[in-house]
């Protein structure tokens, strides 16, 4: 040490802060004996002190009174809901804080192969609810503030979602955290910890969406904890020079360095002790960053500067199934994948094993190709770190990582320009290049003379500029493949990687159709069903809820009438649930006894919400020209959107504009406002979807035939009792055979008739007169300017007029059919019931416990772990 | 409420959460008998759950390891101290806050008169360790984290200084905080919460000083409480219209507007459960204020631009009685003051008096001319949204404001260029004008036809640009006017506000002499002389240190060796204790048994540094010609210099480069070194000060006379029994009235003749050789590159050669006499120690609860409020 700094040295700190034993991951050293020693302090006096889960209302009260007046700083005087949820929400942390701790301190003294889902989007939701769920606690913390004054619903409506993800990408990663902690597997999952989240959607006067930020972190988050001390740094940019010494070692210096720190939030598990972990990493500048610019006298400048390194976990990207080079996003997935590798790998080593047993250890699945530089990176690792000769380190790669396909739609398929990565990572570019050179080698050597396989395999695509294909980096590179659902997997042996297929052989290919957490998408959303299971099947709901094939013995009380208009009364009272929701939220008046219709997801024109507002239009028409007489025979239907689209994404936008005003000139029509009503719900988010979905009688999965890899929401709807109305696509097609066809009404041309068709549609104008007249007629109203600005809406139109590419031209008879077919169906309330409850039976197959069980026995290898 | 959003009214959330009593300041109801009912809940329940300040040493442990468990969700196994600092931190927070709590709902129900204390800066320091001797509750935590196999000292020592302040400003306001909850006046702070805090300075191996952020809320600060449901709007830019309608109203529209996010810091008063508050402001973007550029497809960019309104508390300004015109430092000043006016208005208008009674219940102090736009803002509060008459809105106002005045320095006194400020505050402007002209009309009814006078007192300086005066506005708006120490509240009334004595009358014109708080400087710094007082004085802390004249009991036991013996014992322990510390994190070995000769405070050529080290360096040059029989008579001497440099103050750094380099050639010096060697201490601060303050034998405050106001480490160093060599200059008079001219080693030219002095040197070039050749050998031997580099230092020694405005070759050679003296007198030991007690036991006077009172008295007129 000396008085003096040298600014080569800048950067580190001057008298570094020796964190011993500060990260997790240590255990109690051992006497001779073998017996464990208290490691600082009397042990009497610690374990005197230390806190069990609150399982009293009384110390529930305390612990909650007790946030009010510390963490808080509030009097009784002045506390209102949101203190109120502020305080609970601080208490059931501590909670499972406890529980948190039992967990780690059990996977650290047993050391079992431990997985790990690496996904750049996590959509969880409210926790409140869930944690108290899961612990078993909601009944007694209901009592306790309810003693102080505060309802339970009120408190658990202050809370705001955390919306870290697009759509069902990211709620499939969270229901698996859920699952994972609930069948005490050692799952963790990884992800990135942005300050805004998906944006909220506004909509203006004209239906325009507009965007606006959603810094949910402004109110503070009780549910995760900075570990300031858990941080790694990570290099952008600078020179990668190979070492030319017999070794494929290489040397990555210079450029941007910059922090991860890490942020843990607690994930319990449903009626057990085990709470896992979802780590989410924020960038940092690394300190002292900018300092030689200080000296210049420009001390003010050089520290706000330091914000560009924050901009990388700033905003999460708003587009959903579709790629766009940026670099930012780029230095999103580098950044995210750095740090998760590098706290794996600390963790591994911490366990004394060599690294060549690293995949005994370590599974790693990527969600999608976003982590798909993870493979990279362990290379990297392994081979500039680790010493390890290039044929071990790719040993060990292609034993850890696992590659979940989520899309075979070809814009959804990450690409990244090759300069962009030479100038952002050059040594992972160095290194993607040998992966290649000696992948095609071996495909090669298979298949002499093939030079038209060795292109449509290589890594690099040829063009202006060279791209690197992600899904094919991510398929050599993992251990196994799997798509999403039946169909799905299929689709990607035989299409985007049927070449892959025939090189490596279909064992590493499989599927694990995705699956939902019905903690959240029954118990939690639909309590009153939940607590109807129960009574019924006369077990209680710890047991049914982690066994969910159990609902199958609802079956027979199908032909049961007490129970079926038990059944009925509760989807009656969930859809005046939601009709309060809007009523609350919207001040609009929504009429309970019509059919609820529903379609919610993402706008995208392969969902084809643009099909339903069409077919709404059709059915208004219709009824426009209906007599009174025949109108007291229809059935009266409440038609819901939500949904958001990518800002950029100018048809999806369209298609709300449409939507919107198409609403204004339904719900303002005496002629047929009873009969037919429209509502597009703002801002859809998870706990939106929470209210929307236990009140639908029908929901809409419409998918144009091959593009919809699993959906998660229809199996969400058919939990809940509702039926489902779709085309042939995704987990549909499970969903029929385990519900039976007769369940589910399915319209719309098949895959394989789907590139055909399009074809057609490419080559030939399509003649939509002829072909399909009452499409014509309908397109023609919304551009004779029944719903206003006619010229607005011609560029939405003309995608089905021009090319048609998601076949609207194709499928809308058959749709207007189905829907007539709901409508008959409804009118016999009773089959109607059965059916529903028919449904739910049978979805045991689609909890994600089951999914996720399938990951850990045929992928990962992981073992469950009881925390005593 | 509808589905749709008007664009226009784009920022306010779609469903605006109603906060109902979430903000401090409200009283239970009272039921027809007065009684007091209890607001919701089950008021036995809420007060059976309800906690109390931890005092023994099982609460204590319990409450640490349950942070330990939850709150830092760590296992004992992993605990190091950083982790045990955070624990301790947080059980003292609880602590601080149920007494917070219970002194806020006291001044809520009195409603007394308040004061607020308006500073730009907060100098405090660490926490815990004052937190806990103000608790009284030191001792029982020492013992409880020693079960828990933790040391007190270590945990202490990981705590990071709040450094929100440049120096001796900011650590007043710190020590009136700390005076004013003591003494239980309803005393709150308003400042800023500076992302980074003074810069940490860094030496490089050249000398140079380099400055790294200071990124202190990096690893959490337990010390605040973010108040995220306080938030005000704060407006920039903007147009100002007049409304022309017989009133002075104006409306002011447009522009930025920006968050004021309030985040409390608890104050516990010494011994009393009174625990006021410090409350900062975070800025943060509205939200949704970029929002009109997201619909254009630049959705992330959006995002990332709402960075502007974070930077306006992104950081302190690192500068000390100097201006710069700075964009950002004026919106600095207006965010916060409009920000803490609006919440004072805010709890004001609690109490439900008129506004004509504002300054009935509402003092506010401002500290320097920092914060003089809250003159301004409040009159424009009055006038356009209160609609009172300017008569009666002035009134209001000048009841109000009390302005201390801080420094005569002509370039440390604040000025605004009008074009500045009418672009970012345009009707703060017109208002400035208004105020001028009706001050400018009364001053011309007192002095007709006074032409210049009206030039000299006009708030606007002539000149390109114009600039607001911002010290006469401070004066006109206030109450009254004070300065800092009897000399220099002089030069206030006869220099620069001379003028305005003349108008205002004497009266309006005071002095408060600054004061230091024996809290943190004597009793935390000094621990072992805060006992040895105790057991001297047979009084309980508890009492002296509130009654600091208490300690004028010592001076009989100068006369009692056994007592002398333990003083200097003690002394030679805390010099032991500084070389322990420089060793531990310098690497140093430091002489404890020489003399320890200390300047600390901001490097300023007003301050003399130079004098100091130019000394030194005579002082080496003497030591070098002397014969070995002559050395030995010589008393050995270390000279410490700590202190940081203004960024782009290019003379100040010049000299910490001068005092490392010749500090290298000394310290390597065989023939010298046991007798005099010299250590710069890298980053000042004020856990620095609380070590070298009770090391020093001789500490030096050798301002040119006048231009120290007060000088605050004078007082400290005294206390701390070490004696002082100075100017006639700042408190160092006061000081020399109470400990007797005999204690204190006095040298320089007075006042009164700095003048004439300066006149001097700018007219006939500064013979130095012929006036003081003892100096002109000094400078020569730098020039001549005894240091090294002599070139560099040419800009340095010419402002002594060229100009000398702060009187080194007048003052020189009257300092060297002086430092022999100070020599002289060490030699007789007995006598020493002697002088030494004697002046700790007169600094009575200088405890800032004596300063705290005249203000409370003299100029608020608050009164103390005892919680029970
Ligand atoms: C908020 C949210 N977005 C998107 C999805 C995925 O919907 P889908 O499977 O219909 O694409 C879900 C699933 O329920 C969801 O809750
Ligand atoms: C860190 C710090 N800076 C500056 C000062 C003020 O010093 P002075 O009164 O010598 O200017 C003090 C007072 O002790 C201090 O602690």
């Amino acid at each position: 040490m000396s008085t003096f700094i040298d600014p080569k040295s800048i950067g580190k700190p001057v008298r570094p802060r020796r964190h011993v034993r500060t990260l997790t991951g240590y255990l109690p050293e051992t006497d001779a004996s073998g017996k464990e020693k208290w490691p600082r302090g009397e042990e009497t006096v610690w374990k005197g002190a230390m806190r069990d889960v609150d399982t009293d209302v009384s110390s529930i009260t305390k612990s909650f009174v007790n946030h009010v007046q510390t963490s808080l700083a509030r009097q009784p005087y002045n506390l209102d809901n949101l203190g109120a949820y502020q305080a609970s929400a601080l208490s059931v942390r501590d909670n499972l804080l406890v529980n948190w701790n039992e967990t780690s301190l059990q996977y650290t003294r047993k050391a079992p192969k431990r997985a790990y889902y690496l996904s750049l989007e996590f959509l969880m939701g409210r926790t409140l609810d869930n944690a108290l769920l899961n612990l078993g606690l909601k009944d007694k913390y209901a009592e306790g503030v309810e003693k102080l004054g505060f309802s339970m619903e009120d408190i658990l409506d202050q809370e705001r979602d955390a919306a870290l993800g697009n759509g069902g990408l990211g709620r499939l990663a969270a229901c698996y955290l859920d699952s994972s902690a609930s069948a005490e597997l050692p799952v963790w999952g990884y992800g990135l910890r942005y300050k805004y989240g998906i944006f909220q959607q506004l909509i203006s006067p004209e239906g325009d969406q507009l965007e606006a930020p959603d810094p949910w972190l402004d109110n503070q988050n009780p549910w995760e904890l900075p570990r300031l001390d858990v941080a790694y740094e990570v290099r952008f940019y600078g020179q990668a020079e190979r070492l030319h010494d017999g070794t494929p070692r290489a040397q990555w210096t210079g450029g941007q360095e910059v922090l991860a720190v890490a942020y843990d939030v607690m994930i319990p598990g449903c009626y057990t002790k085990t709470t896992n972990n979802l780590r989410l990493w924020e960038s940092k500048p690394k300190r002292g960053f900018d300092l030689n610019s200080f000296n210049a006298g420009n001390y003010e400048g050089a520290v706000e500067s330091s914000n560009s390194a924050a901009a990388i976990t700033s905003v999460l990207y708003p587009n959903d199934h579709t790629t766009f080079g940026k670099e930012l996003r780029l230095k999103q997935q580098y950044f995210w994948t750095a740090a998760s590798l590098a706290d794996i790998l600390r963790r591994f080593k911490n366990i004394g094993k060599p690294i060549t047993q690293f995949p005994d250890y370590v599974a790693i699945q990527l969600n999608d190709t976003h982590p798909t530089l993870a493979i990279v990176e362990l290379m990297r690792i392994l081979l500039d770190e680790e010493d390890q000769p290039w044929a071990a380190a790719w040993q060990i790669v292609t034993n850890t990582f696992f590659y979940t396909n989520h899309t075979v739609l070809p814009e959804a398929l990450e690409k990244w320009p090759v300069p962009l990565l030479e100038h952002l990572l050059p040594r992972h570019m160095q290194i993607i290049y040998d992966i290649n050179m000696l992948f095609l080698q071996s495909v090669e050597k298979k298949f002499p003379g093939d030079r038209d396989r060795l292109g449509r395999m290589s890594l690099i695509e040829e063009g202006f500029p060279k791209q690197v294909r992600m899904a094919f980096l991510a398929c050599i590179g993992s251990r196994k493949v799997n798509g999403v659902a039946e169909l799905h997997s299929d689709l990607v042996k035989t299409t985007i990687l049927k070449d892959f297929v025939e090189f490596e052989g279909i064992s590493k290919f499989g599927n694990v159709t995705n699956g939902i957490t019905p903690r959240r998408w029954l118990d939690q959303c639909n309590p009153e069903l939940s607590a109807l299971i129960s009574r019924t099947l006369k077990v209680d709901k710890a047991v049914w809820l982690k066994d969910l094939s159990m609902l199958e013995k609802l079956l027979p009380r199908a032909e049961d009438k007490k129970f079926r208009d038990e059944w009925a009364a509760i989807k009656q009272r969930n859809k005046e649930r939601l009709a309060h929701h809007v009523q609350v939220t919207l001040g609009l008046t929504i009429n309970t006894n019509a059919m609820f219709d529903v379609q919610i997801k993402r706008l995208h024109e392969y969902k084809r919400q643009t099909l339903n507002i069409l077919g709404v239009i059709h059915r208004y028409l219709t009824l426009k020209s209906m007599s009174a007489e025949e109108k007291k025979k229809v059935n009266p239907r409440v038609v819901f959107f939500a949904g958001k689209a990518a800002p950029a994404y100018y048809i999806a936008k369209l298609t709300i504009r449409l939507i919107v005003n198409v609403a204004k000139v339904i719900n303002a029509d005496p002629d047929t406002k009873d009969l037919l009503s429209l509502y597009f719900l703002p801002d859809y988010s998870v706990s939106l979807a929470e209210v929307l979905i236990p009140a639908s009688d029908i929901s809409q999965h419409i998918s144009t035939a091959g593009t919809e890899a699993s959906g998660t929401s229809n199996m969400k709807f058919c939990l809940n009792g509702g039926l489902l109305l779709g085309t042939v696509d995704g987990a549909n097609i499970e969903i029929a055979e385990e519900v039976g066809e007769s369940n589910v009404f399915f319209f719309g041309h098949l895959t394989p008739a789907v590139e055909d068709l399009r074809y057609q549609h490419t080559y030939h104008p399509v003649p939509i007169e002829e072909k399909c007249p009452a499409l014509a007629h309908v397109l023609n109203q919304v551009s004779a300017g029944l719903f206003g600005d006619a010229h607005v809406y011609e560029p939405l139109l003309n995608t089905i007029r021009q090319g048609d590419h998601y076949l609207l031209s194709d499928d809308f008879d058959s749709y207007i059919a189905a829907l007539a077919m709901v409508d008959e169906a409804y009118l016999d309330r009773t089959e109607w019931v059965k059916k529903s409850i028919r449904t739910s039976a049978k979805m045991g197959k689609f909890s994600s416990d089951r999914a996720i069980m399938e990951y850990a026995e045929s992928y990962w290898n992981v073992e469950p772990q009881h925390v005593a």
